[in-house]
């Protein structure tokens, strides 16, 4: 029994980096099982590729529902392909929390790319646990890449769950806004600026062509007015036209710009490096959760306070803290 | 020295019991803290206050940025008011997470609102950590409600935080949309489903009035496919104009109808109960992080690591790893 799965490892291990796509997709349903010898097998898995990781350009994208993120990334990715790159796109599925299925299970979102040999295309469940989407994704990431993916597309779908932390797992973070009148503007500004090095104005054709010029002067003026993320970056803002193909090579030009410029002034390696202390702590947080409500120990203890707690016997905080107390009083970090 | 800071907490507590404003807003920002001395502070008056909380009717409002929920959310407090009822409106700010001020740091968003008697309006900076967000946000309900405020809304922008969290601490979840095309649906309909108790189709004036009413037809449509979220609650959709105030009584009324079901069939409860349950758990992550951060035996340890990590001497699961064996092998919960 311990043969076949360290067998089985080993298959899943050599199936990634042979670039074998059925078994790239193993790997990630390994990676985002919760599984006690699951999270065992997926450690060894991802400590043996690490050394294969990290060479792509990571690009986080997010937009509201309906400003076309599906048909932008199919053209994007296809752009990518044509170049002579491989991409792989993880869509973030919140509306896979409650169970049962998945608005993004079927792959006819992005017909064209992900009947490309030279794409792949997964969407990862919430689970409704943003601890728990992180490691997914990030390992997915590094799994993807230990496949020869040499773009990797993080998709979030906008609903649900938190654009910052899939922000803290890529290299670029891209916003799909639509054409929009000035006022509708006036709330977002600041906060887009913080955390978007592109910003794309999608839908620039036919009638709305005219709002979304508009919209790109209104979106430059407010960023003209705001700290730059960079030193030596300018968030640009472009207008595209997904569905028509209307300046998508125009973006990938601009995201291979920031991916030169960055790597030339070290932030891209900056960045990864924050990055990597930041999954160090989302890791040990995920861990101590998950012993939490494994551990058999906390297992007596724990369903008595949640009824306590439920029924308003014991106030939330009381209940923590007795947890709290019976988990830290020997450890070095004190009751 | 202790006996000025026990007074100012009896001075708070008191401050906010007798629905002082100002005392109030200070007793936020006590509870948005994270000196170790100033949780303790506010501990002790959330516990104090503990009686007093619990008795409104908790709304959380989400939407994309540009769908007018400023507009909505005033309009529709007004609404509450003009109804003898007493407002809160707190809304998690995500464009503060860089530090450095708010885009909603200026209540001139919900002017008529925020200089009425019987409303309060605070914004509340997302600092990046969720878990803050959360503790804060809840912490913050209750000092409103023990103020006397018996609807309280969490506006979150949509943009860098969870709505799924969000969604973990009010009664009902109302999600606000913009009159827009029948393919731009497909993608959200199943997410939109799984969260909201009311679909609110904003901008239902002038031109947009027919598209606002298609966007209606095709929600409702959607959600009649699936699974509803409650027995005894169908989730309506309505078109209003928050600008021109039109439907918004009717959304009200809507609102207090769902309060009444839901008290009846005790679901009101039982969410609230569940909600306690993962407050507890929320506060317990939330604490062994504080701590990891903050404890003076951790931090002999920690930069090392992190230095390790950011220089890719160590993978983050090791150092991870590391953290986990010096905080948990003295645990009930084991390493």
């Amino acid at each position: 029994m311990v043969d076949a799965v360290a067998l089985d490892i080993k298959m899943l291990e050599a199936g990634v980096l042979n670039r074998d796509r059925r078994l790239l997709a193993q790997a990630i349903t390994l990676v985002e099982s919760t599984r006690e010898d699951h999270r065992k097998c997926s450690d060894q898995i991802i400590s043996s590729i690490l050394p294969s990781t990290g060479n792509s350009i990571r690009l986080g994208i997010t937009g509201t529902p309906g400003v076309g993120k599906s048909t932008f990334i199919e053209a994007l990715g296809l752009e990518f392909i044509k170049e002579g790159h491989r991409v792989a796109v993880l869509t973030i599925d919140p509306s896979s929390t409650r169970g049962g299925g998945s608005v993004l299970g079927d792959k006819t979102r992005m017909q064209e790319l992900s009947t490309n040999a030279s794409a792949f295309i997964r969407a990862t469940p919430s689970n409704g646990t943003l601890g728990g989407v992180s490691r997914n994704t990030r390992e997915a990431i590094m799994l993807c890449e230990a496949s020869g993916y040499d773009v990797v597309i993080v998709e979030t779908v906008g609903v649900g769950q938190s654009e910052a932390s899939v922000k803290d797992m890529v290299d670029m973070f891209i916003l799909l806004v639509q054409p929009a009148s000035g006022d509708e503007l006036q709330g977002i500004k600041r906060g887009v600026v913080e955390i978007a090095e592109m910003l794309v104005v999608n839908k620039a054709d036919g009638h709305l062509l005219e709002a979304a010029k508009q919209t790109q002067a209104d979106y430059q003026n407010a960023l003209s007015l705001s700290r730059p993320l960079h030193a030596n970056w300018t968030t640009p803002v472009i207008t595209c036209s997904a569905l028509l193909h209307i300046n998508i090579s125009k973006i990938r030009e601009s995201i291979q710009g920031y991916h030169q410029v960055t790597l030339r002034d070290d932030t891209f390696k900056e960045r990864r490096r924050n990055q990597a202390i930041s999954w160090m702590w989302s890791d040990v947080m995920d861990t101590i959760g998950h012993k939490l409500h494994s551990s058999p120990k906390m297992s007596n203890l724990v369903p008595d306070l949640e009824k306590k707690v439920s029924s308003g016997e014991l106030t939330p905080k009381a209940g923590s803290k007795r947890i709290l107390d019976a988990l830290l009083k020997k450890t070095s970090i004190g009751p």
